[in-house]
């Protein structure tokens, strides 16, 4: 593999949260796009494509809203992995212009949710496990009854995934929710799967997050002496499991992390603050294992111990997550590379990592049945 | 602009057609995927990442097809591009191996129209042009008239593309239908939208159509000395139309054209036949002269003059076309592909154009109002 290096230029969200209808998906892409440009410093002639992850937009989503900004009769392909969507297209810019095609480009990630879903997220028609009661909530509530019994974990320390990751999203001002919840809160909120309630889970969120993605050849386009680099990225899908498996084994999110470490030749040790995909809390605690950035059996424990809050060791989610800074799942994944554009800028505010110079971005996106995920993404950014 | 030389290594389809609701797009997609990768000798261990094209499959369709076919744990990307969507994860495949990425990779197109559309293709929600009643036929039926009166060709001629690809396609196995239909049954067929008739719209059809994509190094792991290159490939969405400007300018062609022409360093003189999106049968013959294969305002009198049929200076869809191989949206891309790697392999039977050294293939996806057109995909294969 021979990419040239990859940078990330400039970021623009705008606040996930709950847009009424009159707020289209087009002005949501528009506007998160249109800051990512005004940041990086570049006008609309010259970004040379368009990369767009999203789920539920519709057909040629990424065209309506390129033809908004300027950027009409530009290449634009929109990208679908699920809760990866928006990873995804950052993903294929990331090999576009590694590989000399493009020298300046831009990724959307955008979401309409609250238009189309009422309470939770229906099972796709044709998933067998859903269809037989083993929805998304279900199955985490059972990652998490298993986790509290192999590793004698409490539902408190699950529970302060939550508590960490509204306190953080505070200081973030993108952030759908902006208030701290206590443990008690966390405890006592509607049971959704039990052990698992209301606050365990991410919420239904509108949002759009944008970078751009430039070659050297582009930063010094823009006048730019560096920014931090996209030093790899993973994609894999999940394998098939016979048997009666391990719930939170995480061989996917082993081998997405794997792929990252490898292509970019940073560790697992090596890294600074983790963006993850947090959908539910006890996926944040058995994911970061899977990766190898927290021994197997010891997230929650290390969570309740500030391990993973700002100001630990390795803080995780510092912009809130999913669980509080929201959850738009196209946009996601551009999100969390905003996140760490920030961070890796010293651009983060009160929630600025000190001294972070590597950043992990990881995304688990959708099911097939009989696998252990349809698809997980890891972005590995440093300064 | 850096990549290495990129191949197509074997292809494989289903019959496009009408199937019954027990023949799923997961089924329909495995089908034409293992017969590529049996056509190139490879198998699923060797393919190191899957490219799926599709527009209505539904969330992470690309993986639960992998999961089918030996595929699960590799990375799996879904694009959407509307009826250009199998095109242009042909594209992001040419970019990954060209970029050194993989060195053998599997590219699919796959559609199940027929669950889930009656009658004609439904305009989307927001699309305001459809809404006030310029849907898709409408635009063609104008596109007609107006070539007509500027260019004085008739009606016949241009019937002349419905007949012209119907009998191709009685050549072809794969072809929705095998049969020819006379002059006569194309301009005597229901009307649609005046002067267009029934037989002048390609029709609702499932499908699923795949390649295998190799490097030279991926060319030598499966012992092949040569096949045909991926000599370069064009993505272009429409630009912004303002006043009252001539539906037949194809801009938008002319451009995919054009950077496809770049890319490859093949001129538009250089090409022995053409793939083309002829969606209706008046599209065949403007985007032909938009890219600049055949002169403006001469492409209906040259469909009569037999210059594009089998035989002819520069024969256009020998596979039948959207309008008689048939046209399942997200596989056309794919399909167009196949065919021009079995015409520049010699295998295309009684369809074969003789000495066929260099193919293009043209895909035009979706609408974006006020655009003329939302993305255009050139793809240009060569002995």
């Amino acid at each position: 593999m021979t990419l040239d290096p990859v940078h990330v230029a400039g970021a623009g969200m705008i606040r996930f949260g709950k847009y009424p209808r009159e707020v289209t998906l087009e002005t949501m892409g528009a506007s998160a796009a249109r800051q990512a440009m005004t940041d990086a410093g570049v006008g609309p002639a010259d970004i040379e494509a368009l990369y767009v992850g999203h789920v539920f937009g519709g057909p040629v989503a990424g065209q309506r809203i390129g033809a908004r900004i300027g950027l009409a009769g530009k290449p634009v392909s929109n990208h679908e992995n699920y809760c990866s969507s928006g990873a995804t297209a950052l993903r294929e810019a990331w090999i576009a212009v590694g590989a000399g095609l493009y020298d300046l480009v831009l990724v959307l990630g955008v979401e309409k949710m609250t238009d189309r879903i009422k309470g939770g997220v229906q099972p796709d028609a044709g998933d067998l496990d859903a269809a037989s009661g083993f929805i998304f909530a279900a199955g985490h509530a059972l990652s998490a009854r298993r986790y509290i019994a192999d590793y004698g974990a409490t539902r408190e320390q699950i529970a302060m995934v939550a508590v960490k990751n509204h306190a953080h999203s505070v200081m973030n001002p993108y952030a759908h929710y902006q208030k701290p919840v206590s443990l008690a809160d966390v405890l006592t909120a509607r049971p959704i799967a039990e052990p698992l309630g209301l606050l365990d889970c991410s919420p239904i969120s509108d949002g759009a997050a944008a970078v751009v993605v430039a070659s050297q050849a582009g930063l010094r386009r823009l006048g730019v002496a560096s920014a931090p680099k996209v030093a790899g990225c993973g994609l894999v899908s999940g394998t098939v499991q016979t048997g009666l498996g391990d719930v939170n084994e995480e061989d996917v999110s082993r081998r997405a992390g794997e792929e990252a470490y490898r292509v970019s030749g940073i560790g697992a040790d090596e890294i600074d603050l983790v963006e993850m995909h947090d959908c539910f809390t006890i996926a944040e605690i058995v994911r970061l294992e899977g990766l190898g950035v927290l021994p197997r059996g010891e997230g929650a424990r290390l969570t309740e111990a500030g391990h993973t809050s700002l100001g630990g060791r390795l803080p995780v989610n510092p912009s809130g997550g999913l669980l509080s800074r929201g959850h738009p799942v196209g946009a996601t994944g551009v999100a969390q590379i905003c996140e760490l554009f920030w961070q890796l800028t010293d651009r983060a505010g009160g929630r600025q990592v000190e001294g972070a110079r590597t950043g992990l971005a990881y995304c688990k996106g959708g099911s097939v049945s009989g696998t252990d995920g349809a698809s997980v993404t890891t972005v590995i950014m440093t300064r």
